[in-house]
């Protein structure tokens, strides 16, 4: 707030000019609400503003040009990287109003929503017409479509139906100098540019989005679910190389570690044996005819592979027993500390035992507890840190293990996010995957969408906040609060 | 050349340099070799040069920068919007000597390609280890993969596996200050901006890609072909909307009309009924009992559509002669006029049967021929407007034609191009598309890549050549030469 009280009462008065009065919020016990978002990162907005329709959005984006002030755009602040905090301050645009099915074109099978619609509100909208909507994070009860497009979300059933990117047909932007625009549409190949493909996962800083075209994809007419326990990790990693290299693409292939399973069957009583080495969850989508053929042939590989037994499940309610010892893994963390970080990093699957085996002395080097709780099937790993935050310097130290983790993954041929995206979080480690030239190469896109840095200022890329080494550390410590 | 002589022996000596005399190409009987693609467009290079590496490449963009001189990347030239054609003169890079397959990862199935490599020679090069490149253009066995990543290019199978940036993992690319980099790579979710996505199809404008790492799918372990004969386009045209509707996904979906049947029937003899309205061909990838439950639905479908007969076939021979009249049938119509216009169009599929009579009707409205044979399971049209180029006033007219069928498609809420690209064929059309401001964004990522307009000048953008309207009828022709 500081810098701008001077001319809030301008501002404020312009934009409640667009918005109504109800919908901007500037006194600090209001905007201290939109401080954070699933990491420890704080900054406290201007003023924020909850716009109805994409006309108020392209409306706030002039008024805040006038001003000068940062645009930053945020969803529903599930993200995981501090895209969506306004750690430059600025006008924080909600999205929570902009909610909207504006179109359902069940015979074309797309639809056409607000960025604040939920994800899987998406899914249960459509559900009537045999339709839904694939990309599925975990937060996905909580976390928008708009939030997802920022980030290129991903999820379990992302490893057969693609992240985000794969789903987005088209959409409306406005750009920084307040002009909307629809760009792509339902037409397979780009006209042009592919600047869908640009706009996916660029975290808000090249333009805000306003409308939404999805893919929805028909059901499949039926679904398995297969719960395996190896004795060990490596026996597990060496069946989910094995059941890619056979041909099979599952819908999800997610796998748990002993010291996740220890905690998620005390906390959910899944019935997964503690002795379990690592457990692995297979989803598959098709006919009933291809699931039977494919859950063979998975079976026998895990058999090839140390299974010590195999669960099979194909009605709702039994799946969802399955299931339900993932869905609560994070959440269960909390019965072994208070504090945990989640890491995200993306391995070549075939790595997946030697990286694993290397988090695991990274722990064990740094006295830190590991728990891991990832997609497998895509080699996009989760390494949880668990800790204590009041234990005095913990968190530097945690970032410390955190980074060096993805490190490894980098060094492995991996990549610092799987699908948790830059933000603030993971700006300082860009340069362990681009050099110089190819961050330019970047910045010149920035640029060309948004030349004075107005969107999003801060997010992506290194440097960009120009913090001291002390900021530096707390800033990338995610202290995910415990349930 | 013209422009050009003055100071030809200097650039020729540094350009020998880099690649070696035997592979650089300055004389008018060489250099006009290099004068087209597909296209009826013209354009001789100032000099052509064939390097064998990435860094020879690089070595030539620094060189061309320094004398100033446009540069047009080339694959086998077997385009179908000009995108190769040099129409402003400038060096040519012929990617003929860069084919290598450089690395092999069965396991984590992707493969690293030189521009050069032909695309039917990729699939050939992989099939011992059971894998594939799904995306499959009709000119395959001709066109490269370099070729295919400028036009984002389709193909029949890209129905179920999606265009060619679906199947593009990372590039190597040199920008045009001569700096090479690699952008994405085998991770599922880019950090940072999708550049490679906004690479693909970018039609050459904004980088030279050097290096290319695909993606492979593991071959299907079955495959089916339904051949289905309507008494009209009508009937051919709802079934292909009722098998979408029916959740199905077939691996390609093509569509004859009755004047494509008979040319085609009387040069390759594939055993098409010659009152058949229209014949559809449906192919199904999958496992054995999947293909089993999927063509008896394929089936009941077609037979609710007044379908006339049914064939089916699952061994390779019985399937290629299946195929054998789509495959013949561009050849083929050369039996009925000695040239033809390829359009290229997308349409939404439920819209296929009122799309489809308007372009009958334009072609009766014009007293031209269409025969049609398309992509119809993503909508993508192919009018091929027949006529003999020596009738007077002939190439004007079918470009009209061709514009109105263009204009129908944009109307019915489709595109102007499904596979082929922009180029200098389809520039004048992007306002059917696009507002000012909207292609005012993709001239700002154009310049935030080549600021200077260097990369392949002339295409995509409309005005770029300032032609004038004689001109313009030239080269949006397309006269494919009859085999």
């Amino acid at each position: 707030m500081r810098r701008f009280e001077r001319d809030s009462t301008q501002l404020v008065a312009e934009l409640v000019a667009v918005v109504g009065a109800e919908h901007l919020l500037h006194k600090p016990e209001d905007t201290i609400v939109y401080e954070s978002d699933g990491t420890a990162e704080r900054g406290i907005p201007t003023v924020v503003v909850l716009p109805d329709s994409a006309e108020q959005v392209e409306a706030v984006v002039r008024v805040a040009r006038r001003h000068g002030l940062p645009i930053v755009p945020r969803g529903a602040g599930t993200g995981l990287s501090g895209g969506a905090v306004p750690d430059s301050g600025g006008v924080l645009i909600g999205t929570a109003r902009m909610r909207r099915l504006l179109e359902l074109d069940v015979r074309n099978q797309f639809a056409i929503v607000e960025p604040g619609m939920v994800n899987a509100e998406l899914s249960a909208l459509v559900a009537r017409h045999n339709l839904f909507y694939a990309p599925d994070p975990s937060s996905q009860k909580a976390c928008t479509i708009g939030g997802n497009v920022a980030e290129n979300s991903g999820g379990p059933h992302c490893l057969m139906y693609g992240m985000t990117t794969n789903h987005i047909l088209g959409l409306e932007i406005v750009t920084v100098d307040g002009e909307r625009m629809w760009i792509g549409g339902a037409n397979p190949d780009p006209v042009g540019y592919d600047l869908v493909g640009a706009i996916v996962g660029s975290e808000g800083t090249l333009a805000l989005v306003t409308k939404i075209m999805v893919r929805l994809l028909p059901k499949p007419p039926a679904t398995r679910t297969i719960l395996a326990i190896f004795p060990t990790m490596d026996a597990a990693c060496d069946a989910v190389s094995a059941i890619v290299s056979a041909g099979i693409v599952p819908a999800a292939m997610e796998m748990m570690d002993a010291v996740t399973t220890s905690a998620v069957e005390a906390a959910v009583h899944a019935g997964y044996p503690l002795d379990a080495g690592g457990i692995l969850l297979v989803e598959l989508d098709g006919t009933a005819t291809t699931l039977a053929a494919q859950a063979a042939s998975i079976e026998a590989v895990c058999r090839n592979h140390q299974v010590r037994e195999v669960r099979v499940a194909d009605r709702q309610e039994e799946r969802d027993r399955l299931w339900a010892g993932r869905k609560g893994a994070l959440g269960a963390l909390g019965r072994l500390a208070p504090n945990y970080f989640i890491q995200d990093g993306v391995v070549p699957r075939t790595k997946l035992r030697e990286v694993l085996q290397r988090v695991q002395e990274i722990g064990e080097r740094y006295g830190l507890v590991v728990a891991n709780v990832f997609h497998a099937g895509d080699g996009n790993l989760h390494p949880n840190i668990l800790f204590d935050a009041r234990t005095p310097g913990i968190r530097d130290w945690v970032r410390q293990a955190g980074a060096e983790i993805l490190r490894v993954c980098v060094e492995a041929g991996g990549s610092i996010t799987g699908e948790h995206g830059v933000g603030v979080d993971k700006q300082d480690y860009l340069a362990w995957m681009f050099t110089p030239v190819e961050i330019d190469v970047m910045r010149e896109l920035k640029a060309a969408f948004d030349p004075q840095g107005i969107l999003n200022p801060g997010k992506i890329f290194p440097g960009a906040k120009g913090c001291g080494e002390i900021q530096g550390v707390d800033r990338r410590l995610a202290l995910a609060a415990m349930v």
